[in-house]
């Protein structure tokens, strides 16, 4: 693997580790944040769709801090107009922290500045899920092709470990499947209907009114964000090359309280699942057994069981979204990467 | 940290990872057919306590796959009679695999070995529990002085990922707190009296009669094993000296069914919790809202609860035991000191 120390100071020393960030909405503030308390790291340019701020020897504590307590980066004094494109194909750093909007369309820009900072052999941090699921492979290839690391342990449930535990506790382990709760708009409705025996469409209304979902709910409701998490699955753990077209996705709109209840007088849950494994991939509501650590995962929690050969069903809980969580998970990324080019 | 790769053959190609055995019981078995298929590995010797057999270069593969099948090792050729000690103190390997029984009274002889092989620098993987509940601290402190790795996933919670997560994926965050269900047989015996309304000395003999609980069931229901465990993850975890000493413990030999019964009106169920933070270390029937998910772990399944500062609560759940569990952990530690000083 690359180093990441690449340039002895004047003095020898081996530098911090040079993090260029791009996005600086809440999950890049947080990010942000837990940087400036490192001294392993240091922070030499950020940039947002308006501009960027950049040093090579890294930008300064003061107005980082300020950043990250919410003040404006084009208030800052050497504040530039222009693209993050030319910090990404340009400038010098060592990692990029990948924190721009998601599409899950097009995917665009993120996945050209992935692409970009990975011909340039830089490490990569991302919590931005389109590029993965549509261009996992083409990513990967880069990576490997350019020897740096790729972390994206916050595209998928929050900070619940799934990829870092596949990748370093499960190494010597054949991954049979992966299924879980990944989505928490869809798991609170479900939940909230089933707990209140009230209709879809009024909890729906109530899940939109507290901010739990969106104003156009189909990204969530239709289960193309939870198809998306689900397609970084499956192509990370199974190979899988065009693995978003080949999620089977169904939504949760055709629920009823009804339904809620048959299946809990027979003892199941009906949960909006995710699966994955060597055969195929597939987002949809099912039954699930009340055995199964998954049919207790309420609200917005997520969930994911990895079917193991030896180490048996491991099923990991957590926070599936939120700014501390994503941003923790996109700091774990980090370490890990310094820790392995130490 | 020390190299396990410590001596390259005579024509310079670093040799593989030579690992010492001692225990043979079904967890034995199963990480030598493990190791069998992994050229990073050689077994150079593995002892009983009645024996041992042993060669520098690494024994031959035919006799030890004829020993993870089940032939008893005091029929190889080379059999010698002897003390495991010997090995331990006096011959080479890179790493011990500390799995002889457990004694919670004085972890002996098991401490001395782990204590010898730390002393020699010798890495450590163990499944046993008795020599770090009891003396974490000094194991701790020797390895760090010899500069070795000291790894125990193997010791709590099956192949539950407990200490993996925290070391490695969780490096950058403060843990607060860390509670669980860490004994399988008694979760059993208090699912079995909710489920069936039936009084705790009936379900314990069904237990027995089932190989699930022993017959002294002390050990279980009275919440030792569950304090030993306790013990090691409060020693490594929050620093605690004399950790299963100061564990406050109770069993679950009070609980009634109607006490369970009471608690489920109220939406409770009740477990065996085990909780550690920086204040202290308790083993006790407690209630837990349905809400959370240790309320759903049933049979002899275990589950960890791992607060943190900005990741959230993770919950990590999974077979609490079983041999292949067991081996699936140690192998994995094993797995992870090779890839640490590659």
């Amino acid at each position: 693997m690359r180093k990441v120390w690449s340039s002895p100071n004047q003095t020898g020393e081996l530098m911090s580790v040079r993090v260029l960030i791009l996005g600086v909405g809440t999950v890049g503030k947080g990010v942000l944040k837990t940087i400036l308390g490192k001294p392993e790291f240091s922070v030499c340019g950020i940039a947002s769709s308006k501009g960027y701020i950049y040093s090579e020897n890294g930008l300064g504590q003061e107005a980082l801090k300020q950043m990250a307590a919410g003040k404006k980066m084009s208030d800052a004094a050497d504040f530039k107009q222009g693209s993050a494109m030319e910090l990404v194909k340009e400038k010098e750093y060592d990692v990029l922290i990948e924190l721009t909007t998601t599409d899950i369309k097009n995917a665009e820009p993120a996945f050209s500045y992935m692409g970009e900072a990975l011909v340039r052999g830089k490490h990569l941090v991302t919590s931005n899920k389109g590029p993965l699921a549509l261009h996992f492979h083409e990513l990967d290839s880069l990576a490997k092709k350019n020897e740096c690391m790729m972390r994206f342990e916050a595209t998928v449930g929050g900070a619940i470990p799934i990829f870092s535990t596949i990748r370093d506790y499960l190494a010597d382990e054949k991954v049979g499947s992966v299924k879980g709760i990944l989505n928490g708009t869809t798991n609170y409705i479900l939940s909230r209907m089933f707990e209140e025996r009230i209709p879809y469409a009024t909890v729906l209304k109530e899940a939109q009114d507290r901010g739990i979902a969106e104003k156009d709910p189909s990204y969530d409701v239709e289960g193309i964000d939870a198809a998306a998490k689900l397609a970084i699955i499956g192509a990370s753990v199974f190979g899988k090359k065009n693995a978003y077209s080949e999620v089977k996705r169904t939504g949760i709109t055709h629920v009823t309280p009804e339904i809620l209840e048959l299946a809990a007088q027979r003892n199941y849950r009906i949960k909006l699942i995710c699966s994955a494994d060597s055969k195929g991939m597939e987002v949809s509501p099912r039954f699930v057994g009340l055995s199964d650590p998954l049919a207790s995962i309420s609200g917005t929690t997520n969930a994911v069981t990895i079917e193991t050969g030896s180490a048996g069903p491991l099923t990991l809980v957590g926070r599936g979204a939120g700014q501390n969580e994503t941003a923790a998970a996109v700091i774990a990324d980090l370490v890990n990467i310094e820790k392995n080019t130490r």
